[in-house]
């Protein structure tokens, strides 16, 4: 039973997104509370014990609209909308990156595309973490999502012990599929 | 961040069961295994930051046999294999209680009756574990059941986040469906 610096590091990967509620690229309500759980009642003060592995996985918009009533008149403008992508999602991992500097828990960070669950489960194929984190909205029977979808499939098929943490009822933003 | 004995240590509840595979009372391969695993890459050598709770819920056998020929001419025979059946318990929990000390983790064991994800999820309500901790046999879509359906619904129900652990195909015994 050796730990800390003695043993290598338990890999930990986050799967972490956007979150839908408006503003500046900030992570969802479901994606922060699972990391602050995460570094509260697994990694404690034993910080050389664990890295974090951080993916965020985007979406491709399949319309070409982003929320905006934006005019995409040429390629360019294309080339322009993935450049404004990429950056909304450096920014998101900057949050968590920063927040493990501070504490002094090593990390890396990186951004994929494609169907979240596919993709989260095809990294940790790739990458092999000693465990997957996933938040989930943990909306109930009378709500329009029972379980997401995204945490139910990872369970079942990523290739590593998965922890699925429910988002708090008083975290609930007013629309619960919000987050 | 505080930690260690700084802090409470995270109360981590195990749910465990008998093997199904023949003699005397041992934990299945996926109890067993999600043990070892969470001391391993949770717990490490932070002893002191964690507490197991170990919940062994019994099945009442329906037709009062337990796969003995056994014949009950009395009601003292009934009493004579309830009590067989309380000791089978008491020692299969003694196996993980036993490795807790060895450690020098803290834990608790109990045994409670009834349907095993029921009893989990209302156990988790009433002792308010900070995880819940379930080992699967994790069969494929090409075997008799996907995943074990308790760890589903304790994922979807548990009031508490949950982790997953997955049998290792290593450790798959000749039948899948046994553990």
């Amino acid at each position: 039973m050796e730990g800390g610096a003695e043993s290598e590091p338990t890999r930990i990967m986050v799967a972490v997104n956007e979150s839908s509620i408006k503003g500046y690229p900030h992570p969802s309500i479901s994606s922060r509370s699972a990391f602050e759980w995460t570094l509260q009642k697994i990694v404690q003060s034993n910080t050389a014990g664990f890295k974090f592995l951080f993916l965020h996985v985007q979406v491709p918009d399949e319309d070409g609209f982003d929320g905006m009533d934006s005019i995409y008149a040429s390629p360019g403008d294309f080339q322009e909308m993935k450049h404004r992508d990429k950056i909304r999602g450096i920014h998101l991992l900057e949050y968590f990156v920063k927040k493990c500097h501070e504490i002094g828990v090593p990390c890396e960070a990186w951004i994929k595309k494609g169907d979240a669950k596919e993709v989260i489960c095809h990294e940790v194929k790739r990458v092999r973490p000693d465990i997957l984190v996933v938040g989930s909205r943990g909306l109930g029977p009378f709500q329009r999502v029972f379980v997401g979808t995204v945490s139910e499939f990872c369970v079942k098929h990523a290739e590593c012990p998965v922890i699925t943490i429910k988002r708090k009822a008083d975290d609930t933003p007013q629309d619960p599929v919000d987050d």
